[in-house]
C-alpha cells in the first residue's frame, strides 16, 4: 500500500556502499565464529598503476575488517612458484593474484596453477565448471563445503538480492523464475558466468556482446537442471531491452551507452562497468539504478575467504 | 543463490489460508491495542443462499477471533430505517449488508445509505472517491484516519504484498513500479477498484473485459499522482497476458479459462472468482499460482472493522 508523496522521479538510487554494510555485517558476524584468523596472500608482478590500487584496496579492506593480508611484489617469472608454496603453506587461506601478468595466454595458466581450496576468486577450472553446471558444494554428496563462485558475478547476484529481486516464496534455486535479465558483455570473467549464475536462478538472461545475443535458461517451467544456451538469430538491444526487468551492464570505456528509450518503463539496471554505461536519463526510466558494483566485490573477496577457510577440516566454524 | 533440489514443476501453489493465518496475527495484535472489543451489525434482508452463507462466515469468523457480532434478519422494506438508526448507534462500530436486496439500483441507495464512518466493505461514494484519488485518509492534512478500502480488492493486494510483488527497495506508494499487471473483470465491485489501486501503487495495468483493454498507469516514471485510464485499442489477452508479470482473474462461471498459452513464463497468477478461471496446467507455466482468495477477504474485513473503531475519536488505540 501506498502513501501520497511524490518525488520528482520514482527512481531508487542505491549505492554499492549501502549493500556492501549490509554484507559486512554477515561477514563480520560469521569471521566471529572462525577459531584462527583467515589469512590472504596477495601477488603482485607488474607495473600496472590499476592493478596496484586493487593490491592497496585489497590490503585496505581486509585488514579494516579484521583479516591477515600479505602483499608479495615480486617478478613475474617467480610467480608461478611462489604460487605453489602458497598452495601447500597450511597458514594461507586464501590466494588473489593481480592481472594482468603476462597478459598473455600464460596468465590463464597461472590462474590454473593456484589451488582451487585457496583461490578467492572463483576462476580455478574445477569450481567455473561447478558453476556452469549448477554444482553448488564440493564434496557431493555430503555438501557441507560449499563451491566458490566468481566475485563479481557473485557480487551482482548479492546486489539482486538485495534489491528484493529474488523471491523467497519460491524454492532456494529457483527464486528469479520470471525475471527476464538483459546482461551486456559476455567476457569469460565476469559477463558470461553472470548469465549462467541467473539462469541457474531460473531467470531467462539475454547475453549481449557485439557477436549478437544468446539466451541462457533451464527452460519452460525450470525442467532443466542447469542452463542452456541457444543462439538468438537476429535479436538486438532492440528485441531484449523492453522485455527485460533487469538490465545489467559492463563494456568497458566512456563511450558506450545502454540505449535508454528501449529500456522498459521501471526496469533495475546495475552498472559494473569502471566507466558509465547508463546515460543520466536512465534515472526517468528505471524503478532501481545501481551506478557502480566495487565496493560490494570487495566484501565477496571476504566472503570468499572466509568460506574457504571455513571448508578446511581444521578450521570449520562453530556451529 | 540456489540450491539443486528440484520439484517436479518449479510453480508454488499459495494457499488463501496461509496468507490469512499471516494477516490474522497482525489483526490480533491490533485487537488487544483495543480499549474495548468493536461491534459489527450484519443485515440480512433476502432469501439467498449464497449471501445466508456470508452472514453465517462473517458470525463465525468474527466471533471466533475476538469481534463482537450481531446478525439482523428483517423485512427488506425496515432495511434503510435500521442502517440509519445504526449509523447513529454508538455501540457500532461497523455494518454489512448481504446484498443483493432488492437486485435493482436500489440495491446502490442502500449502498449510499451506511455512513461512510461505519462501512467495512467500503463502498461509501467517498470512500471509493477516495480510492480513485489515491487519496489515503480521512483527515487530510492531520493524516491519522486511514480511508477504508473495498475488502476483496484489498485482500488481493494483501496477497501480491505476501508474494513480494511489492518492492520495499521502493518508496512506499510507488513500490508496484515496473510491475504489468493483467486484471481479467472490470466490475464496479471488485476489477475496477483493483485495477485503480495498483496502478496508484505503480503497477502499469492492463484491465480486461469482454468490451476490451483499458491501461490504467500513473505514467511514465510515475510522474502523475493518480492513476489515467485509456482505451487500448485492437488489444486483448494476446497483447497484455504475454508481458504480465501478473495475471489476476475473476469472472464468474464455470466456462472462462484464462489461456495458459499466452501467460508469460513464470508469471503470478491469482483467482478470485468463485469458479477456476485457470486450468490445471497453469502451474507448468507461473511461478506462484493462488487458486483462491475468500480467507484473506474475511480477514480484511476484520481489518477494516478494526480501522473503523480506531478512527473514533473515543476508541483509539493506545499508541
Amino acid at each position: 500500500m501506498a502513501s501520497t508523496n511524490s518525488s520528482p522521479v520514482a527512481c531508487k538510487v542505491v549505492l554499492a556502499s549501502a549493500i556492501a554494510k549490509a554484507l559486512l555485517s554477515e561477514v563480520a558476524a560469521d569471521l566471529q565464529k572462525m577459531n584462527r584468523v583467515p589469512r590472504l596472500h596477495g601477488y603482485l608482478a607488474n607495473r600496472d598503476p590499476a592493478a596496484r590500487m586493487y593490491a592497496d584496496w585489497t590490503a585496505k579492506t581486509t585488514r579494516e575488517h579484521g583479516f591477515h593480508f600479505t602483499l608479495h611484489e615480486l617478478d613475474r617469472e617467480d610467480l608461478e612458484d611462489e604460487i605453489r608454496q602458497a598452495n601447500t603453506d597450511e597458514d594461507v587461506d586464501g590466494i588473489i593474484v593481480y592481472y594482468p601478468v603476462f597478459d598473455t595466454r600464460r596468465d590463464q595458466t597461472l590462474q590454473w596453477t593456484v589451488s582451487m581450496f585457496k583461490d578467492v576468486e572463483g576462476l580455478s577450472p574445477q569450481l567455473i565448471s561447478n558453476m556452469y553446471q549448477n554444482i553448488r558444494f564440493l564434496d557431493s554428496p555430503h555438501n557441507t563445503q560449499k563451491s566458490i563462485l566468481p566475485c563479481t558475478p557473485l557480487a551482482i547476484i548479492k546486489i539482486l538480492e538485495h534489491l528484493h529481486m529474488y523471491n523467497p516464496i519460491l524454492d532456494y534455486g529457483k527464486r528469479l523464475f520470471g525475471r527476464r535479465i538483459t546482461v551486456i558483455n559476455r567476457s569469460e570473467v565476469v559477463g558470461r558466468p553472470l548469465a549462467a549464475l541467473l539462469a541457474n536462478d531460473g531467470a531467462e538472461v539475454y547475453s549481449v556482446d557485439v557477436t549478437g545475443v544468446q539466451e541462457f535458461s533451464r527452460g519452460s517451467g525450470l525442467t532443466k537442471q542447469k542452463h542452456d544456451v541457444r543462439e538468438m538469430e537476429g535479436w538486438g538491444l532492440e528485441q531484449c531491452l523492453p522485455i527485460s526487468d533487469v538490465v545489467i551492464s559492463g563494456v568497458p570505456g566512456e563511450k558506450y551507452k545502454v540505449p535508454t528509450h528501449l529500456i522498459r518503463e521501471g526496469a533495475v539496471c546495475i552498472n559494473f562497468s569502471s566507466d558509465k554505461n547508463f546515460n543520466p536519463d536512465v534515472k526517468e526510466r528505471a524503478s532501481i539504478y545501481v551506478p557502480a558494483i566495487g565496493k560490494v566485490t570487495i566484501v565477496i573477496l571476504l566472503r570468499n575467504l572466509l568460506r574457504l577457510a571455513n571448508n578446511r577440516p581444521t578450521n570449520a566454524m562453530t556451529p
